[in-house]
């Protein structure tokens, strides 16, 4: 939520006069983005947003965050699609950063999805996953088993000031998935962030998808455990079986699950919810004291990771296949 | 700069169903406007600002600042037109707040302005100045002499604190404005904060103006102090006298000045320089010890007061009438 860099004007009319979208009309910087530097931008061609790739997000997997949202836009998924300077290049420079511009996305994140939402929240993500599908690069997710192991590493000495036994608890866990975590599903490219804040709703039209700066390699399902994670709890933490129904039908009847998917489900929704828990964890104990801007709080994947816990298999989250 | 109230969708949904402009697209907080929250929205109907007032602009004020702005958009001043909704009402409410929305100005504010664009903003005050003459609502200045010291008499106490003796000099020079002050001089609606923040340029065109929440009823030449002090200055605080002569005399070209304006212009750009002084002094005694956020710089404005304080006649500002 936040606009980090300032663009002297010069260099940003500089900047735009690369590419074919005419002169810039108007240019303001949004509230959106937690990683990057975004603006709004109007141009004769059209309206675009321009990001500015801070530090957060490493440069050498700029070509892969782009080249894939590239892919998908040009295989009908609805996705911000790189715009190509007049060298054919989608990345360029501009402050001393990395940035790009992207066609723009109409639609309307919902921060309350209803159930009809987080149906079509799931068949977005079951039609990205068979395109991305045939997405040729790769990369590792930094962000599983033992990511979470480094992790837990930096947050365990302090994580029992956020909750008593807490670093106990997450070193159980992060052993029980260790022993379980499943190695033969299919593996492809994930979104891995598809939070409601990322899906853009237009009504008549499939949702938008945005913020592909968590994409990698890894477990389809995994990458469904988190949607169903971030889209079907309730602001109090309790489970919405008719939401998680919906999204899993919905899912389901785009890119049919396997037997072996469908039963390692109880699993990856554990290591989805470890994963928000862990990162939320270290962000949150590395708050200063007195900051203004509160991280997100992690006991509400804690409480996530307790209920999927008791969940014997996927019919228990009110699916049955 | 800042997005204050978040708005749930629904309720901006409902919102949007009262005004004539189609289904909302999209809406995006931007980091813009320090006194109120404002969005930019997309609808099938075009591009908008949507405002909502917070707490420092006073409801009362807000048929003035919204009347002003309909006035001079239906008479050619290039500014943001507030839409009526489908009961003929510029002013609703949303979240609890006063809220509008206007129109979408094009155009981009230059933070480093040439002489050029010192000379069109000139030209673009004169114009309002004639355009606003006509409107009828009044408003008094609040930020004015007796404003300037209920301000003086806050800060004076921890004054010291930014500069040795600045306190003692600030009662001598509003001791000074109050003999000096002009009473006769040509008053009417001004805009008093056109900031290059505030001038949208776009080529060829009449640059917009935007933020009308200080317009008042008062000197027309002070406002052109005021603009002259925001514009014509260098970052290191000296003083441009080549914008300074195209300011004016682009200004005088379209609303000239009289006799008694010219005469009085030293004393009107020492008020203005002592209104910023305080207003900023006021905010940078106020922040709290470790906030993030700094306020403008009072000094810049002491730096512009002890300028106009040496300064005899217009003609040493460069420009001869």
């Amino acid at each position: 939520m936040a606009v980090y860099t300032d663009v002297p004007e010069d260099d940003l009319e500089r900047f735009i006069a690369g590419y074919d979208i005419g002169r810039q009309l108007s240019c303001k910087g949004i509230a959106e983005g937690v990683e990057n530097s975004n603006f709004l931008l109007r141009t004769e061609g059209g309206t675009f947003i321009l990001t500015l790739y801070e530090k957060r997000v490493k440069r050498e997997n700029l070509p892969y965050f782009l080249g894939l949202m590239e892919h998908c836009a040009e295989h009908a998924i609805t996705c911000p699609l790189p715009v190509k300077n007049r060298e054919g290049k989608v990345l360029g420079e501009l402050c001393g950063r990395p940035a790009a511009i992207f066609t723009f996305l109409d639609g309307i994140s919902r921060k309350r999805p209803t159930v009809d939402h987080c149906a079509r929240a799931g068949a977005a993500l079951a039609r990205f996953h068979n395109v991305a599908w045939e997405f040729e690069m790769c990369r590792d997710n930094d962000l599983s088993l033992s990511g979470w192991k480094r992790l837990a590493d930096t947050a365990r000495p302090r994580a029992d000031e956020v909750r008593e036994g807490l670093g106990q608890a997450i070193d159980t866990e992060l052993d029980f998935l260790e022993q379980n975590w499943p190695s033969d599903l299919p593996k492809g490219t994930i979104h891995a962030d598809l939070f409601p804040d990322n899906v853009l709703f237009v009504e008549g039209r499939d949702p938008g998808m945005i913020d592909f700066y968590f994409a990698c390699t890894d477990l389809l399902a995994y990458d469904l455990a988190i949607l169903l994670n971030a889209w079907c709890f309730e602001p109090d933490h309790a489970y919405n079986a008719t939401k998680g129904r919906a999204l899993l039908a919905a899912y389901h009847a785009v890119r049919p699950l396997r037997d072996d998917e469908i039963a390692a489900f109880p699993v990856l929704a554990r290591g989805a919810s470890i994963r928000f828990l862990l990162t939320r964890l270290v962000d949150w104990l590395s708050v200063p004291p007195g900051a203004l801007v509160k991280p997100h709080d992690p006991l509400a994947y804690w409480r996530r990771l307790r209920f999927h816990q008791t969940v014997p298999s996927i019919s228990a989250l009110g699916w049955e296949p």
